[in-house]
């Protein structure tokens, strides 16, 4: 069985395992206190271009979405996010169990605008009864997409703008931020997200760690009392070099941003491989999750040697998939895939 | 200025302030341990034919609806409701500040059906990761709802029939229930409500008490820490007595029952003239809130002298409007704004 | 019988009643938006010589607790208090429940101490790992105490100073403020709580209302969003003039303050009393809850014809009781108590 | 430098290590869906004679203490600890900001008894307005406790018989709880264990996993909604599989119980040396954390060579230190600490 499922099949990558083992009985402090959590937040605020920025390890990614926003919002306070967003659908009611609202607008492939930010609070705020609503005070937007769609820089741009205009942060889940940054379709740089956002993590579970995201603050205000707050949250590792050891050996020399682009290059050998076949897409994706629309039929042919997941139906005889790339996909398992699909798409005809 | 901006303009029926009166100075236990309270929910139990049922008194609909949830769900478990639902628009969060989400399904006229319930619930288990959504626990809906509409009894069996076969309660926000017992158009009884709901509440607020609701539990197991619950969220008055003196008041002899249809009457009377002048509805409401759609002239011309809620506008030149009537409203004020209308009809020609 | 249970057991003071049924149908906005609210607010900011404070009115005390402290506190914050403060132990975990520690300190007679404060803060910011820790962000005083105590001006004035040294905020639970301030004993005015404390409430249910407490925060800035966090919580009632309208009445000509005044009258008269008769109390109390200890004997002689409450067993013999005076206490059922007492140490001997 | 502050200062047992990197390309599901996974949870009902719990993963131990709380805990209920447990003083009000108030008994060297516990509640019940008050569902225990101390067998089996009396569950924090039973002092044994508590946790990261805790609960029908639960806590890691192959690997031969009994060995050669020379403990510990009382002195003669914490100042010359053993303790650097202490202490002859 070759597995396409998702982006977190495998363990890490190998230069993790081998950094965990050579500094394996080296005493270090606990709880991030320690020295390669400090070098791997200077790598990152570098990268940033953003040398006052507040930096913290957490190890996933709903608990990075929950006390980001615990940290952004007040009680009576929400946060607006496309109706598909993570937040709103797929982390059990992480957001509402803190006692924050998450305001669904409805997504287009994934994204919402800031025509759309601007429409709703221009009606909201219109309303004489407004505070009797959820007061929206964050916009989430996830980068790439729960679609694998992107924003632009002109997008975020003005999604920045319309959050200077309600007085909004502006907060990025990156979970698989590499992989978004490595798109060839992508005009957006690491920089470019640290300036634009109050706030964004850069994802390592999906990116070939262990575990582990780095949640970057524009404002290093905001690292007051955030420790309590992660610690109080179940965020905290005892053993917290594990995270700060994973991003530096990953950034120290690019081999994040390398892996990533391993990802892409096989997302777009097998994106090619589907279109040649005519085989359509639910969305236009441009990262490494792939989303084409099968037949039952190949469906069965192909399920007995291949993992992927079964998303949605659209008609009586196909389905949505999912198919993804990751860093630790190989080549020879995207050309196993094509072969299969030639030789299927012969027998159908 | 005559107002029919809401139901809860005025004070209270003169009857309650009587009887405040009278028994003043009583010296009576405090949180609701007296014997008012006691007589009233036996008359509660009572006209609801629920000799078992748990009743319990608080202040105000946001908190029945807060508390009522916090004592049904578990942390991670939310509620289905019309995405026009008072709990998903006008608490300020409230739900989700008690750490649920609100689960919004497209309401028609206010109202959601079994069907929906039903194709919801399908489509949430059919997924293979469902338990990373939130999980369904109680269906809330509103009677009469936010505009005005009302189920039929056989609408309310199917709901029923729906939340057995998902394992959901049903809970009636109730907070003009008065109101819609009472239409020309409901086939449904006290009874029937407290025998199909798990829960609802039988609002005074609204009704011509000073404030007050009240709840009632089909399952008198639900009584168990249910008072700290309430205190816990503010909800308990120190002179309980408050609740039940207004509710004996008003259900002993059924002043409750004749107020309500004396708000039909008004509500049958507005609707007629603005019908006679053909003005449309934009909901068609049987109960005593009122939507028509009226010209930005006549509201121009209206609103020196009548109060009213604008809603939202529908064309350049017509906005959706609210017109209530109440226990409380005089007969003359109907004839007045009517008489101002066909005055302004004639005017227009 | 009569009741000294508590200050809660009779309705409101003949003039809310009168004005309640004068106004009663004047038909006015809701949710506090009326003008009584208005022109009490403003009598209230006179009276506290703070004409900037942000004043909200809500129904009770542990809602005012709850709301006050959700509007202090961020997630991982707590408040300093004394281990019988009414939020350490009678609002069924009400603070717990919106997500903060109550710190409790060993009060002394309900008390607690700049001195004390000081010590807590310096240990906890001692200890290396004081971010694993609830960080205190503000101390809760009641005035007059859980029992019956007063801080003088010097104490509130140290409590003020070291809030400064370690950024706490002071919050004061006025549930009973009237009384305090009225107390002989007392050196206390308004103007020195609403200059010392960054927010208190003044109470209503307790000194002669139906119900209502009001919130005055020092910092205007406070009102931001406070609408809706009340409204979130449960605490905005309808027809919200009702509690506009019972401050106005009970402040426009000093009524609250004479009624506070009567009661400690009251109070005075009953402690000298109990006093009379060598009757020693647990606690010394300038106000008008008051804790006699008295004999099993001498409570199963009274308790058929007197309302007490009993507190807890001091030795095999003799118990801790609460009696109370109130606005509406009546002298002769004072005289009447003391007359029995009277009689009964005749018996005695 | 050569560090004893606390036994999670280096990373995990080459045995982990070594199986993560044979494992690594391995594509499993995730969440924990992987055979891992269930072999572990197999391997544990196993080792606890419990063929019937229900056995969950999670990261940390102050994750696992309150998401265990919130599975066990109503919104109006706390629960029960000693006034030094990690849940009542270093989780940052963890417990508190999912709702629920800790009740902090007075413990003694870290543990409380069957006896406080039965009058806690009934003081509590007898007390009139107990509804009023936070009601106690859980009591929780450590084993051992943060001082080091361990329950008996008999103080556990007088423990349920008062959570049985008061209709409470037991929950046992078993961060160390290998440490607890490899202690000479111990009379329990893991089943014992989990027959006695309703729920507890057998911890990883302090006994040489990377990280990781295992919750066991009796009643299998706790499994409902807790995967949920987990989720929206953030306990959920997307490569679920890390922890139940460390599960695995250490308890399929009894590693975890070897490396266990190797750190009390190391403990008893520590104290036996402390004590020789003698140095007094603050706590009478059996299990791998010491607190031996050292002067400033000598402290000041180790620190530049060993790490150690600083707990609390006893007099004016002394404070009370702690060092840890572990799995990873090395001989020789007990053996260096000892020579080094008989070094000083011949000098201060």
């Amino acid at each position: 069985m070759i597995r396409f499922n998702c982006d977190y099949l495998e363990g890490a990558h190998p230069r993790i395992l081998q950094k965990l083992a050579e500094t394996n009985f080296e005493q270090t402090p606990g709880y991030g206190e320690d020295e390669y959590c400090a070098r791997a937040k200077d790598i990152i605020r570098g990268l940033c271009r953003a040398p006052e920025a507040y930096v913290h390890f957490v190890v996933g990614g709903t608990q990075a979405n929950r006390i980001v926003l615990s940290a952004l919002l007040r009680p009576w306070e929400g946060v607006i996010a496309a109706h598909t967003a993570h937040i709103a659908v797929h982390e059990s009611g992480a957001i509402e169990a803190s006692g924050h609202k998450v305001i669904a607008l409805p997504g287009t492939d994934g994204k919402i605008s800031a025509a759309q930010v601007d429409e709703y609070c221009r009606v909201l705020y219109e309303d004489g009864s407004h505070d009797h609503m959820v007061t929206p005070r964050v916009v989430y937007i996830s980068f790439p997409t729960e679609l694998g769609t992107l924003y632009s820089l002109r997008e975020l741009e003005e999604l920045r703008g319309a959050c200077d205009r309600w007085s909004l942060k502006l907060f990025l889940d990156g979970a698989r931020l590499g992989y978004g940054l490595a798109s060839p379709k992508s005009d957006v740089a690491l920089p470019d997200i640290a300036r634009l956002c109050d706030v964004f993590y850069m994802g390592g579970t999906k990116q070939g760690f262990l575990m582990g995201e780095v949640i970057v603050f524009a404002d290093p205000a905001m690292g007051k009392g955030f420790f309590s707050l992660v610690k109080q949250t179940g965020g905290v590792l005892a053993k917290g070099r594990l995270l700060g050891l994973q991003y530096e050996e990953m950034l120290k020399d690019g081999l994040y941003f390398e892996l990533s682009e391993h990802a892409m290059a096989m997302a777009v050998k097998l994106r090619e491989g589907f279109a040649g076949h005519g085989i359509p897409f639910y969305v236009d994706s441009p990262t490494n999750q792939l989303f084409p629309i099968l037949s039952d039929r190949l469906i069965d042919a192909l399920k007995g040697s291949y993992g992927f997941e079964i998303m949605n139906r659209v008609d009586e005889a196909h389905v949505v998939t999912r198919f993804c790339t990751s860093w630790a996909t190989r080549e020879e398992h995207i050309e196993a895939l094509l072969a299969d699909l030639s030789r299927l798409a012969r027998t159908e005809d």
